[in-house]
């Protein structure tokens, strides 16, 4: 029986690297086959129930009521694309940029973060009539060609048009010894050379991009006041700060957007992922004028985007965010879920970090007696809780720093569960 | 009563335009503020019933209750992104695989149509190790910034990695006089032209993208065979040739794909638009070995994309297509649309050519006694069709095709309702 099961799942992983050619990317040694998720369980072929700690997508719980509904509805209504009024729409758009501060009154509705990213790099370089973007060493912002750009590339091999900074790592200082305050101070210096260099190659410089919660960053935390001061540094360069909000937004951070989370106001921010619980569609919120300047330069249409459907969605989506006072559980039960995790450190040298804000919560994994990065640790931790039928994975750039990151429904008894599993599986005596 | 409908409307495109910036665009001089659809149909709030011969995303139907029912069951059920494995996926994986070539056996699964062309390219240029692209000269392959850079570009200004052919307009020669054989010849010639241009000046030629029914060109088609030699020229220069099928697949030309509609095969096929009737969904269609070429570089990975709920609606709407025999319905209706307006061409002078394949026919609008392009008496059309209670639109690289391109599942009875209402609309005695 267990052999006929684990035959049918190989087939099943030769089809599908067949059909979706080899390297299409799989979780775990052995995938998991999933057929159903409700709340913040997930159910494979075989019955087996795990509890998801790793999705951000399905925000207010795997096929949500409301938002199922919301979309049922609106489909066997009307769906159709955004040259024609529709009142929902504008609705949502209104409620979206409503959620951000004051100057963010305008919105492109797009599908992907990806895309939502290169119009925010393009209103950044059109605004300012210049090309250079900075953003952190080890980030991602999509995977589009423009936005591919800014995925990981060292200080030292510029793009055109892209310059990164060493993200200040609080936990394991590039150089051994350095304080927080010098770690920033480096960051803001380095910043400034960037911009310098931009000036002098004659490619002037647009603005910068960073993920408030520098999340593939591996969660690195700088103090407070450190994105207060890059936002002025690039505001006295002349530049826009974009926020990208696509992992750090909608309440994953205990506050709506990452950005107030860490204090800062950007010119420009991105949101996707968790917008439609799953339906694409992401999007760029910014000032009127520099909106209408991007819309009337490019004519842009998306053929999918700002559709009855998505609208549909999205409003479900912050409805039960606000109904269901999601905001302040996350931050309650992200402090209580990081508080017992920080409390399982003395046992388990392997955990020399405990981090990260509301329900984005990295522990970072490294050889015992040292801050040295211990990514197949990590991977086994992974897979140890995976076989607990718990499901986290790991970022950072050393792919050491496991990712706690649940849906934004995940409450104490969850937590319990996720905690007991997690001391189990990295209690030395189980092999970890 | 009236004032207070045209006072809510005038407030609601207001509303619009402050929350998605100035040129957003709309259709009409006055837009329509749809609520409902089904079918061919379209409601707007007044109640007015319009008969939509303009939507080609909502493929089998505005609101096609065997779409919206797998979409409601899977979306109540499981959507997640596609590290997990799901036999759903990757059986509409292989479904939609399987309508193509024995050579076209993987997908990369995306969202939208600029991502996929996007990747489309990726391949060409990986897999050749060379980065030029030719394309036509009034085309449109996507919004994002890698593919913008195909759009409407003249031959003489070409963008780094891009090169364009001049289309052969058949009605319309770009040198009065030339015959249908001396246009292709010509095409021909230039392709021949840019990719030793590409040779010459270092880039490399990597491939030719064309939409087989030059659709933004405005449906100029070529006689049979000219793709054909198309073809040969760009695989005798060692290219790859994407066909983009986002406008023409999907059994819009009266088969399947557009290319075998005209007569070729494609080394890489990109399909989008209709394959969700309005979810976000597109693709990149290829050889196993070039997706796993470009998998193995990019570990590319979307994540909205080869969702369950994209091939839950994916695979409703291949069902719906073949169920209802739509590939030969759209072959015999569209034909028989085509006929029945150029029997109006005689009392109507601007009706300058008739032309198109299947259910995508374009008018080629003239001032009367001449060939010249009238592109403000085409936009009258439109908005006279429009008070007539039928939806259609412009396409052309002068704005001056009227493009019919309903739903699929436009049948003899709607045709009659389009025909009754363009001949009215048309009528000289009418005003247009």
């Amino acid at each position: 029986m267990n052999d006929t099961i684990s035959d049918r799942r190989k087939d099943l992983r030769a089809r599908h690297d067949r059909v979706m050619g080899q390297g299409a990317p799989l979780f775990y040694d052995e995938p998991i086959q999933l057929v159903r998720g409700e709340g913040v369980w997930l159910y494979d072929v075989d019955g087996t129930r795990y509890l998801d700690c790793y999705n951000n997508v399905p925000c207010v719980g795997h096929a949500n009521e409301r938002v199922v509904a919301a979309m049922h509805s609106q489909a066997a209504t009307l769906n159709v694309h955004s040259r024609y009024l529709h009142e929902n729409v504008i609705r949502y758009a209104e409620r979206l940029t409503s959620l951000h501060h004051d100057g963010l009154e305008s919105v492109v509705i797009v599908c992907t973060g990806s895309e939502a990213n290169e119009i925010a790099l393009a209103i950044a370089r059109e605004a300012t009539g210049r090309a250079g973007i900075v953003c952190t060493d080890a980030t991602y912002h999509g995977n589009t060609p423009e936005v591919a750009k800014l995925t990981h590339r060292p200080v030292d091999r510029p793009a055109a048009g892209v310059r990164s900074i060493a993200t200040p790592q609080m936990y394991r200082p590039s150089t051994p010894g350095l304080s927080e305050d010098q770690l920033c101070d480096g960051a803001i210096a380095d910043l400034e050379t960037q911009i310098a260099a931009f000036e002098s190659d004659g490619t002037g410089f647009a603005g910068a991009i960073f993920c408030p919660l520098l999340a593939n960053e591996g969660l690195t935390n700088p103090p407070a006041g450190f994105f207060e001061r890059m936002v002025d540094v690039v505001h006295r360069a002349g530049g826009l700060v974009i926020a990208d909000e696509v992992q750090a937004g909608f309440a994953r951070s205990g506050s709506w957007w990452g950005y107030e989370t860490v204090g800062f106001r950007p010119d420009v921010a991105v949101v996707g992922k968790p917008m439609g619980n799953g339906l694409p569609i992401a999007g760029v919120v910014a000032p009127h004028d520099l909106i209408s300047n991007f819309r009337q330069r490019h004519r842009y249409f998306n053929t999918f985007a700002a559709s009855p459907l998505q609208a549909a969605a999205g409003n479900a989506v912050i409805s039960e965010i606000e109904s269901r006072g999601l905001v302040d559980q996350v931050a309650r039960v992200g402090a209580d879920v990081k508080s017992e995790l920080q409390q399982l450190q003395p046992e388990r040298p392997s955990m020399g970090d405990v981090r990260g804000h509301g329900l984005f919560i990295g522990v970072d994994w490294v050889h015992p007696g040292t801050t040295d990065p211990d990514p197949d640790g990590a991977a086994a931790v992974v897979e140890a809780m995976r076989s607990r039928r718990v499901l986290l994975s790991r970022a950072g750039e050393h792919g050491n720093v496991l990712k706690i990151r649940p849906p934004l429904i995940f409450d104490s008894e969850h937590a319990d569960i996720l905690l007991e599993a997690f001391a189990e599986a990295t209690d030395g005596t189980l092999g970890v």
